[in-house]
């Protein structure tokens, strides 16, 4: 069957039109701010405007191409969907920083990082895919207008953007379940939800509110609202981009710290237990293998952290040679091991300053992950367990050669299928890193990048982390890749968004094809 | 079902005697040596003697111990009796550089690498698992039989020490297809051979047949006989030591270059199709799809590097700034692809100074390697074929969900356990590489090893390759690891020639249990 990319194109149209609403709300904010709060520029007022153009533009070009009668999309065409919107919808996300680098008043006088479109696409790919890596070299040089954009594509991105479209209208039809299945992290949705746009629409009610219980939350620990409202996207998101240069470090309250850590944890579990909690199924969520392997491996993660920090006696904020007080080794500890493995990466210690195990730890769970079904990024948990539980019976099979067991998680027997696609997926993973890395090392070569850096490079992009080590690490920043360097990570972020196959698939010569 | 300890003591102790026995040939060389070819110093004929009377006081006690009704082992047994050979075996073959070094002339005076037993050990694992990773700074300073037993190991390992008994001894009954099995490297022994003694003996007959070839065809060119039986035995068994400290690059010929570069070739093909050979069945040996394979990648990774040098203007052997005639550029660089591809890991170059891509192509022939059921090692030729069928024919599912394809390797259709455990066994050993490099780093942490000498330490033993990149590359050695990281080792060696299992159910609580 030939690919119905009329149908297709008009779809990726309606949803530029809901982008460029989006960006309508920032452009509000961006007049409030000129009105009202003393902001005197408007180049960010008009960046945006001109965002906004652009995408009725663009969207109402796909829907005049595609227009015609409304088929139902097949499984192609909702996969052509999703990679499209993502990587056209971040060009639409680009646009007000492009255009306001080239409006700002100083513009002729300084450069700036949004002075190239690359730069741009980077920031904007890396906001959708929550992945938090930042071009920009000093934050303070934005206005709050695009600050708030840049938090905003956090959150589109978190829950994905065709799942809001199918939230909002009622277009997709059956397409809209397998849209949903795209854009959703993980093998295993929860819960039997009979209609794809109430499961939508349930998991748009669980995230709003979630995101006002978080602004309430930081507001009483004395953080200002525009800051609130744009951690806390950064947050739920497991995004990571912050309205400052030294990240979460740059709020001294404890219980700041906390309030993020607690809602980092909650962002990283799967979406459908809060879903159960409504229905006030406690037990069951209570018992979940994947939830309590995922506070397992917190806990352990941040006790060996703590643990290598109190050895070495350093202050795991300042990485000086100061003893540091027990109580803000291990809360600064638990901070990171959660920021990483969430894969949010927000920062509130320079990690690496660290020891190598603490180091190394941090590095294991950037590939971990958060839940299934979380906003959260990485391989996923139950993906981990999965595996090793293959692998683990896989070595028993040798030595007793005619025991068959069943390979379990929790109550549910893994079946065949989806034991090879997990294997498949993890290895999948492990082969782009490695890609990644060799591509990197490959492009930077003349700057003679270091392996660290080109590695965890690619692990913090592909697992949609942020912050690497070394030249990638918490205190600095992308900003010096070469422009081929950025564009394989624009790759490999919407890949481990989107968990690989609705983007490679697009480099499949057989999914083009008329079969 | 117990563990029969005392029926695998008796199989082990026997295995130990036949050890003894080769050590003796290469004692009796040695007093050759000393009544012939000048060779004053007797501490060699004293050290491979005590090896002798070792490995028979070692091997008695254990036939005593094991003393009783013989029974067929089972499958943990053959798996306990083939890890406990290896292990054990390393033992015996490490006493004559142990005892060398304390009785050598000089040994009041100069320090030797052979002055520590984990060093020993470490060589004599190198060398049963044909690694070909050396400890020694300075080969001049052993005594030619040392060499030759050095090379002994190489040859005895290569078919595997436990399918030498099984030649030789018609012990171990239905126990012996199981040995077989864990000791053949691959997951699909080609051809139905009725009798698993009889393939043990075709198996060593080819191997022999090879031997005499190779060691004819290097004398044909101009080496000694000395040299050639030595370097035919790193050649064949993939391993890699060799008699000079400059390894292959020591001759100038290239006759005697192409002649290792065609039997490097010979010995990472399939024994099984050498079989099929001998009765004539050429056109399924040239349909063979992982002996295409195996070519083709070797083929394609040779263009890559000879253009990569050609265009840097670099001569490859010296890594120098003179251009490089054409034809040694050709040579070298594919005498160091077949090299590193087979796991062989003679050196003609120093491909530590080559350029980036250069390197990386090397570094992924380390983990492809040679083909199943070969003496070579790595991940085989055949698993990736499966495993990037699988990923792809995964891909295809996300956009076809309801077509459902057979991989298939040639005409043979792969089974969902085949698909399963393929994946498995890549999946391990990226994690075994990973969890190497990290050990790696961490054990060297205080004299701050860099990580891609770590990285390509750990990929170099566990592929049973030799040389890596950086601290450890073509004109490097593993001296100057400490004692934790060359026991870490000594644990990838194994892993990696037995291909894992063998190794890891040791580890396993459940194998030694009683059910």
């Amino acid at each position: 069957m030939n690919l119905d990319l009329r149908n297709t194109a008009r779809h990726l149209g309606l949803l530029m039109f809901v982008l460029s609403a989006l960006v309508g709300a920032a452009a509000g904010f961006a007049g409030w701010d000129h009105a009202f709060a003393g902001h005197a520029d408007t180049a960010d007022i008009r960046a945006l405007s001109a965002t906004i153009l652009i995408g009725v533009v663009v969207g109402g070009l796909l829907v005049f191409v595609g227009r015609g009668k409304a088929h139902m999309l097949g499984q192609r065409e909702a996969l052509l969907l999703v990679a499209a919107s993502w990587l056209l919808g971040a060009v639409i996300a680009a646009m007000p920083y492009r255009v306001w680098s080239s409006l700002r008043p100083d513009a002729q006088v300084t450069a700036h990082s949004f002075d190239t479109f690359v730069n741009c696409y980077f920031e904007a790919m890396s906001g959708l895919t929550t992945t938090g890596a930042t071009v920009v070299e000093s934050i303070g040089t934005l206005p709050r207008s695009l600050l708030l954009w840049r938090a905003m594509t956090h959150w589109l991105g978190g829950l994905g953007i065709v799942v809001l479209f199918v939230a909002v209208l009622p277009l997709l039809g059956v397409g809209g379940r397998r849209v949903y299945r795209i854009e959703a992290p993980g093998p295993t949705p929860e819960g039997a939800m009979p209609r794809i746009q109430d499961t939508a629409r349930i998991l748009w009610f669980i995230y709003l509110g979630l995101t006002v219980a978080e602004v309430a939350a930081l507001k009483l620990c004395g953080m200002d609202v525009f800051d609130a409202v744009c951690h806390t996207m950064g947050t739920l998101a497991t995004g990571g981009f912050s309205t400052l240069d030294s990240s979460v470090a740059g709020f001294s309250s404890t219980a700041i710290h906390l309030v993020i850590i607690a809602f980092m944890v909650l962002a990283g579990i799967n979406f459908g237990l809060y879903h159960q909690l409504l229905h006030r199924q406690w037990r069951s969520v209570l018992k979940d293998s994947e939830l309590r392997a995922y506070l397992a491996i917190m806990f352990v993660a941040t006790v060996i952290v703590t643990v290598c920090m109190l050895r070495a006696g350093q202050h795991v904020a300042a990485g000086g040679s100061q003893p540091a007080p027990v109580g803000l080794t291990v809360r600064d500890s638990l901070f990171q091991v959660v920021s990483i493995q969430t894969t949010t990466g927000f920062c509130t210690a320079d990690f690496d300053a660290w020891g190598f195990t603490a180091k190394a730890t941090l590095l294991i769970l950037m590939f971990i992950g958060a839940s299934a079904g979380s906003t959260g990024g990485g391989i996923k948990v139950v993906r981990i367990l999965i595996a090793a539980k293959v692998i683990l019976a896989e070595v028993e099979q040798v030595y007793r050669p005619k025991i068959v067991r069943t390979v379990k998680i929790g109550k549910a027997v893994i079946d065949p299928d989806l034991k090879r696609s997990t294997l498949a997926y993890v290895l999948s993973i492990a082969i782009l890193f490695a890609i990644g890395t060799a591509l990197l090392m490959f492009f930077e070569s003349e700057g003679g990048v270091d392996i660290t850096t080109a590695a965890t490079a690619s692990a913090a992009t592909l697992n949609n982390i942020g912050p690497g080590l070394a030249r990638v690490g918490a205190t600095q920043n992308y900003a010096w890749f070469g422009a081929s360097s950025k564009i394989v990570m624009c790759v490999l972020m919407p890949l481990g968004r989107l968990e690989m196959f609705a983007i490679l698939v697009l480099f499949s010569p057989r999914f083009w094809r008329v079969e």
